[in-house]
C-alpha cells in the first residue's frame, strides 16, 4: 500500500512545486492535473532533496522513470525514539485499479505508533517499515476505474500503516475529501482520533442525552475528539483525567469535571462529584485507553446498561523502550469479565483498535461521514498540539509519550531550513545528555527503592517479632490467671 | 410490594364482580370506582374462594377488615413444578404514598420464573413468596400522593416479584397505562419480554439497517419480541433457532432464516447462509440467552463492531428440578473475555437481566414509551402462546420448560369451572405417571450410556494395543533392516 518496494517510473516535478507553493498560501489548487506529463525537475526541488541524508536526484534532465524519489520515515527495528529513520524511497510507485497516489502534506501522530516502534503493536508490519496511519495531502494520479476521486484533490488518507512519508499509494476508499475551508492539519489530525472516539460514543456506547462519560488523558487527541463529540449530545456530563497544567484548556474544550489522575484518586473524585450520592455507580460511560487496574476501576464506577469500552494500553507504556516487567504487569492486571458477571450488573465491555478494522470500509465511511458533518457544521474541530519536521519524528514521539501534548502532534513534509537543522543538532546533544542523566537517575532511584525496601521488610519482620513477644506475653499471664 | 404481610382490612366485592364480567365481555370498564365503598361479597365471589384450598370467606355480612381475600400463587420451596402452590391470602394490603392496588387479570410466565423455583434466581425473596414479574389489571385504590393513576385505570404492571396472585400492591412508577385496544393477555405479555429486547437490541446493540441478528429460542416470548422489533428497522436479517415444528409460525413473524438447532449446527448453518462468504464473523448481534458454550459460539460469529448479549443461562435448566451436573458444567463453560481479546476484534460483550433493573425506574419510563409507541403503530403485537388458570401453574411451567410453548405462556385468575377442575385431576395424575416414566426411561438411558462409553473404552484400549503391536512390529522390522 505504501509502495515502498514499487520500480521506478517518472518524476512529476511539477506537483512538487505546486504542493510548495501550497505550503507557501495554504491556498488550495483547484485546478486538476495529469500526472502522465513529464517536466525538468526545477531548482526549487533540490532544497527538499538536500533535506534528506541521501545524494541529491541530478539537477541536469535525467529520465523521469529514475529521478522520482520521496522522503520517507521507516521504522528499522523496535525500539527507542531513534530507531525511526529518515530515508529517501526511489522509484515512483506503481498504481493498481482503485488506487490513487497521495503527495503527503501532513502526517498523524498516534499513540499505536508508539506502541509500534517498541513492538507492540501486531498491526505493523515488520520492520524495515513505514509506520504512520494517516495523513492529509493532495492527489497527485489516479489508477484505473477511479471515479470518484481525480488529480487535484485534497483528501485525508486513513490506512493501516504506511503514512509518513511524501507520497503514498492507497485504495481509494481510503481517501476522504477534505471539506472546504479544513487546513492540512486538521485534515491530517482528524481520522484516527475522531473516528476512534465517534465508533467508540455512539457505536458501542450509545450515548444520549443527560449521560455521564469518563475520559481518560482527556488533553490527548482522542481525548479532545471525544470531548467535542460528547457536547454534539444534550447535558451529557464529562470527567476528564489530565493533568493540572491543562486543565484550563480541557475545561474550556467542554469537560465537566477535570480530574488531575496525579494528585487525586479519580475513582473518589467521581464519586464525590456525581450528583447520584447514594449510588456507588456513576458513569453511563467509560473510555478507557490505559488498561491494566483502571480497567477494573472504570468497570466498578459503570450505572446499570453503562458500557466500558477498552481502547489500548498505554499503561503498558512507561519509557522509551520496551520495559518488559510493566508490559507483563499490565498484561496480567488486564481486565477479564464473566459474562454472569455482566448479567448481574447490566453492563457492556466492549473493546476497539481503528488499526484492526482496515477492511471495514463501508463502516468507516459512515462514520467518517457523520463526523465530516459535524465539523462542517463547526462541531468539532480537531485542536494541533504542535508541529514537527519529519526530521523531528524522535521529538513528536517524546512529547506524545512523556504526555506534553494537549491536542494533537502533526508531522509536516515540509522540508526543514538549513538553519532550522543546525539549531536541531544542538539540541540533539543536548536531549541525549538528557536521557543518559534520565535513565541515570531511574537506576539511582531504583537503587534507592531497593534500599526503602530492604528497611521495610526488616521493620516488617521486627514488628513481627514484637508481635510474637507480646502474644507470648499474653499467653503467660493466662498461664498465670 | 407483594402485599403478603398486610393486615386485613376490607374485601371489595364489587371490583371482583367488575373483573368477572370483563373477562366475559372483554370490554373495558372506563368508569372509576372507589375501593372504600362496602358491599356484601355476591355469590359469584364464593366459586373463585372455593377454588383455593383454604376455607372461603363467610357468605354472610361480616366487617370487611375481616373478609378482604385473594388467591395467590405462593413458591413454598425450591424444586419441581409442584413447589408452587394456590393459596389464599387474608386482610387488605396496606397501601402506602406512591403506592397502587391492582385487581390482576392475567400474569405472564418467564424464564426467570422457573429459575427462581429451582433456586438459581438470586432476585425472588426467600421461600415462601409469590412470584411473577409482570401482570395487568385494573386499579383498585389508590394511596396518597398519586396523581397520575386513578381508581378503574387499566394498567399493565413490571415489578421484581409477587406479580402471580388477584391483588398486587406497587409503586406507581411500576405501573404503566394501557393503550387503546390492547387485551390483558397482551398487556400481561408485553413488559419483560419487549423491555427486554428493546433494551438489548437498540441500548447494548444499537441496531441498524442491513445488520444481522442471530435469536435463540425464537419462539420464546424475548425471542418473538426481538424478532417483531428487529422487523422495525429496515433491512434486518433474523436468523433464528427452534424446533422445526416452529419453523412456519417464526417465518411469518419475521425470522429470514430458521434453524433447527436440535438437528443442525447452527454455526455452520449460519456461514453457510450468510452472504459474506469470505468471512467467518457474519453477526452483528448475538442475543444469546442459554450461555455454557453457545455464548463462545455467538462470541465467535461476531462481525467487528458486532455486540454479543447475555441475557441467561437457559443451559442450566435440564429438568424439573435443579441438576447440580448440570448447573455447575453451564457455569464452569460459562464465557470470560479478556479486554485484549476484546480489543483485537472491535467486539462488545454485554449482559442483561431486567431484574436488576428494577430501580432504574427511568430507564424503565423511557423503554416502555418507546414500545407502547410501537404497539400503537401497530408494529409489535405480543403472540399469545396460551393461557392457563392459576390452578394450572404447574403445567404452563412444565409447557415452558419442555420448549412447547411459541410466544407467551399466561395465567389468568379467572376462577375455574368446576368440570375443568375435575378433568385437571384426572389429568395430574396421568402427568405424575408420565413423569415417573420419563424418570425412569432417564435412568435407563443413562444406564445404556454408561454401558456405551465402557464399551468404547474397551475398544481404544484395544485399538491402543493395536497400535502398539505395530509400532512394536515397525521397531523389530528396523532393527532387522
Amino acid at each position: 500500500m505504501s509502495g515502498e518496494d514499487a520500480p521506478a517510473q517518472q518524476q512529476n516535478a511539477e506537483e512538487q512545486k505546486q504542493q510548495q507553493q501550497q505550503q507557501e498560501s495554504k491556498t488550495p489548487a483547484e485546478s486538476p492535473k495529469t500526472e502522465s506529463k513529464p517536466d525538468p525537475p526545477p531548482s526549487s526541488a533540490s532544497t527538499e532533496a538536500a533535506a534528506a541524508d541521501t545524494p541529491a536526484p541530478a539537477a541536469e534532465k535525467a529520465p523521469e522513470e529514475d529521478t522520482f524519489s520521496y522522503r520517507a520515515l521507516v521504522l528499522t527495528g523496535y525500539g527507542g525514539y531513534d530507531k525511526v529513520k529518515l530515508q529517501v524511497k526511489k522509484g515512483k510507485p506503481a498504481l493498481k485499479s482503485g488506487e490513487v497516489m497521495v503527495r503527503v502534506k501532513m502526517c498523524g501522530l498516534n499513540f499505536a505508533d508508539l506502541m509500534a516502534r517498541q513492538g507492540l503493536y501486531d498491526r505493523l508490519p515488520s520492520p524495515p517499515v513505514t509506520p504512520g496511519m494517516e495523513c492529509s495531502g493532495i492527489i497527485e494520479a489516479v489508477g484505473e476505474d477511479v471515479t470518484d476521486r481525480k488529480v487535484g484533490d485534497k483528501v485525508l488518507v486513513l490506512n493501516r500503516s504506511g503514512m509518513w512519508q511524501e507520497v503514498v499509494v492507497v485504495a481509494t476508499t481510503h481517501t476522504f475529501l477534505m471539506p472546504e475551508g479544513m487546513s492540512f492539519e486538521e485534515a491530517a489530525a482528524l481520522p484516527v482520533n475522531y473516528i476512534t472516539a465517534y465508533l467508540m460514543l455512539f457505536d458501542f456506547g450509545h450515548l444520549r442525552p443527560n449521560q455521564s462519560v469518563l475520559i481518560h488523558m482527556a488533553a490527548g487527541g482522542v481525548g479532545i475528539a471525544a470531548t467535542q463529540l460528547c457536547k454534539t449530545v444534550n447535558d451529557v456530563t464529562v470527567f476528564g483525567t489530565a493533568s493540572a497544567s491543562k486543565h484550563e484548556v480541557i475545561s474550556q474544550g467542554g469537560v465537566t469535571h477535570t480530574i488531575d489522575y496525579r494528585t487525586r484518586d479519580y475513582v473518589e473524585e467521581i464519586r464525590k462529584i456525581s450528583p447520584k450520592g447514594e449510588h456507588s455507580h456513576r458513569l453511563d460511560i467509560v473510555l478507557d485507553p490505559l488498561g491494566g487496574s483502571d480497567t477494573h476501576k472504570g468497570y466498578n464506577l459503570l450505572k446499570p446498561m453503562g458500557k466500558l469500552v477498552s481502547y489500548g494500553a498505554a499503561n503498558m507504556l512507561a519509557g522509551q523502550k520496551k520495559n518488559l516487567f510493566v508490559v507483563a504487569k499490565t498484561w496480567y492486571q488486564q481486565f477479564s469479565v464473566h459474562t454472569l458477571s455482566l448479567i448481574q450488573g447490566n453492563r457492556s465491555v466492549c473493546g476497539f483498535h481503528l488499526g484492526y478494522l482496515d477492511s471495514e470500509t463501508e463502516l468507516i465511511a459512515q462514520a467518517m461521514a457523520a463526523v465530516m458533518d459535524l465539523y462542517r457544521q463547526g462541531k468539532i474541530k480537531p485542536r494541533i498540539d504542535s508541529t514537527y519536521h519529519l526530521e523531528q519524528v524522535g521529538d513528536a514521539m517524546r512529547r506524545m509519550q512523556e504526555r506534553n501534548n494537549i491536542g494533537k502532534i502533526i508531522l509536516t513534509t515540509e522540508p526543514m531550513k538549513e538553519e532550522e537543522k543546525k539549531e536541531e543538532a544542538k539540541k540533539d546533544e543536548e536531549k541525549k545528555k538528557d536521557d543518559k542523566k534520565k535513565d541515570d537517575k531511574k537506576k539511582e532511584d531504583k537503587k534507592k527503592d531497593d534500599a526503602k525496601k530492604e528497611e521495610k521488610k526488616e521493620e516488617k519482620e521486627e514488628a513481627k517479632k514484637d508481635d510474637k513477644k507480646a502474644e507470648e506475653k499474653e499467653e503467660a499471664k493466662k498461664e498465670e490467671n
